[in-house]
């Protein structure tokens, strides 16, 4: 089989039909309609074998996250989806791969309106490189540079989850099915991100973890922040690993949450609980913005806590 | 040096610095405004390392071929370059690599107003994908489904140089500067294909091979071909391998031409040769379309030509 027959096969238009596409997979490139009075917002992401999911990861898991990752960042700024484009690298033409891969891209698509509308595929190590499009009206956008002095921070679902079913996996130890698919299907929080827009100062998607991430949004809005670590929502399981060793690291900087942090005024927060529960989608407000730079940990007797292990980092991590 | 101090340090606004890029480098997303009566034109390709380029090649030309083979895609619609995103995957943080890519890119960006707005970077097997944006008037795109009976089959430059000098590096035999920049530092035809948007009725760029790519057009549009081989534009070398082996496979099906191969009625072929005099990029015809389906060779004395190696194939290429 060609290239070109696997990429008519399983890519034409794959995912939502758009009006919006004048002309999606197929040609020298793809021509799409922007609307009126809205900005293009994109984002584009590289998972690679064995550095972002293992090699043999079910295949309509990496089409899942490889999208998800993107429509997260869409997120995070308060987008509507709209349209991807996929560089897939591939070491041979397996079909069963193939098909299980744009499965699992096609559902996550389709469930967010979005169509792909365009592609590559090249022979070379297996690494997915997504692009994602999204609109937002013009000057809507949720920065990272907003944060005010006072801001409640508040994150949505759970933090460490994928960490500790990432933990699990490289041991070879039991991993429940739910901690898995926090790890192997994160949920973007695509609703949630769009209804914040009109309240949140700035916001983030978790990707890289809490600690590393919220430090974006205290360097670009020149703030700091202090937290307590005893409102971090965890599930039961993070939290016994909290509890037996007195580390945070796992919530804190484990990554692949793919959770929303976001900041909004105290006074606005009550709106923030409407809009989750509207959205399903739980959040929680886990401390403060403060004028002081830096970022702080509080335990509950009061003390503060200093993290050791730095933020997920793909170059730094070979040092740690 | 961390990921982040990379982006900061060598990718943040690389190239042009444009109006309509309301938030660069550095959030969740990108953010960007499209003129009105405009449609957004994309187009995404990956060169992996050992795959479509040398791992010891220099690194300002695997920066400048990784946007140059997107913005050939741009002008063989009829786009105007406007940004570019980067994902960017290597197997450490080699700074002096990093800088080489960047300045190649940055060249080449700069000279065609292109702004990097977006982009990511991680650790694994070297490899470089760029999604390129461009803009195009609503219903203006030239597409490969156009081509009409009669029309004139015309290209750019001169092809085969590309693939010789890939034939000599892997021989371990003396290439040309002349050769070798042919294949390292393509030369995408932004303008012609710009100019060229009036009269052509169908276009493509040739990355793969004259003879793949214009069975693209020929399928699209529902037509067949006739080719005189004599007319092929050649350079010196090209033209002496082709004597000496009585082969044309190698400007035919080596790829990496990066040239423009487009449809014209014949009454517009003058107009198409003073657009591609002003462009200072000489175009030759080498056919026209015809109703009977299928791509012919013709020789010099009539006879018909069988091209035995096919078009260059990412996953066919094992089989070769």
């Amino acid at each position: 089989m060609s290239e070109f027959d696997l990429i008519r096969r399983f890519f034409i238009d794959l995912g939502a039909a758009r009006t919006d596409v004048a002309l999606g997979v197929g040609d020298d490139c793809a021509l799409l309609e922007i609307p009126a009075g809205q900005q293009l917002a994109v984002s584009i992401d590289t998972l690679s074998a064995g550095v972002h999911f293992f090699s043999d990861c079910e295949p309509a898991a990496v089409g899942h996250k490889a999208l998800a990752v993107g429509l997260s960042d869409l997120a995070a700024m308060g987008a509507q989806p709209a349209w991807a484009t996929l560089a897939l690298t591939l070491p041979s033409a397996e079909l069963e791969w193939i098909e299980g891969f744009s499965r699992g891209f096609a559902a996550l698509a389709t469930a967010h309106g979005v169509q792909l509308v365009g592609g590559d595929t090249t022979r070379g190590a297996l690494s997915v490189t997504v692009q994602v499009h999204g609109f937002i009206p013009k000057g809507a956008a949720v920065r990272r540079s907003g944060a005010q002095v006072d801001d409640v921070i508040c994150v949505s679902g759970t933090l460490g989850d994928a960490g500790l079913a990432l933990r699990g996996l490289r041991a070879g130890t039991a991993v429940t099915t739910e901690l898995r698919q926090r790890l192997e299907y994160p949920t973007p929080r695509v609703a949630l991100g769009l209804e914040l827009r009109e309240i949140a100062t700035a916001m983030i998607d978790l990707s890289d973890g809490l600690a590393g991430d919220l430090e974006h949004i205290l360097a670009a809005s020149n703030v700091g922040a202090k937290l307590a670590l005893a409102q971090l929502p965890l599930s039961a399981q993070v939290a016994e690993v909290v509890a037996q060793t007195g580390d945070w690291a796992l919530p804190l900087a484990a990554g692949d949450d793919y959770e929303l942090c976001f900041c909004v005024p105290a006074a606005r927060l009550d709106a923030a609980q409407t809009i989750a529960e509207q959205c399903g989608c739980a959040i929680h407000s886990i401390g403060h913005i403060c004028a002081a730079t830096g970022l702080e940990y509080r335990l509950n007797n009061g003390e503060q806590w200093k993290m050791t292990r730095r933020s997920f980092d793909h170059f730094a991590i070979e040092c740690d």
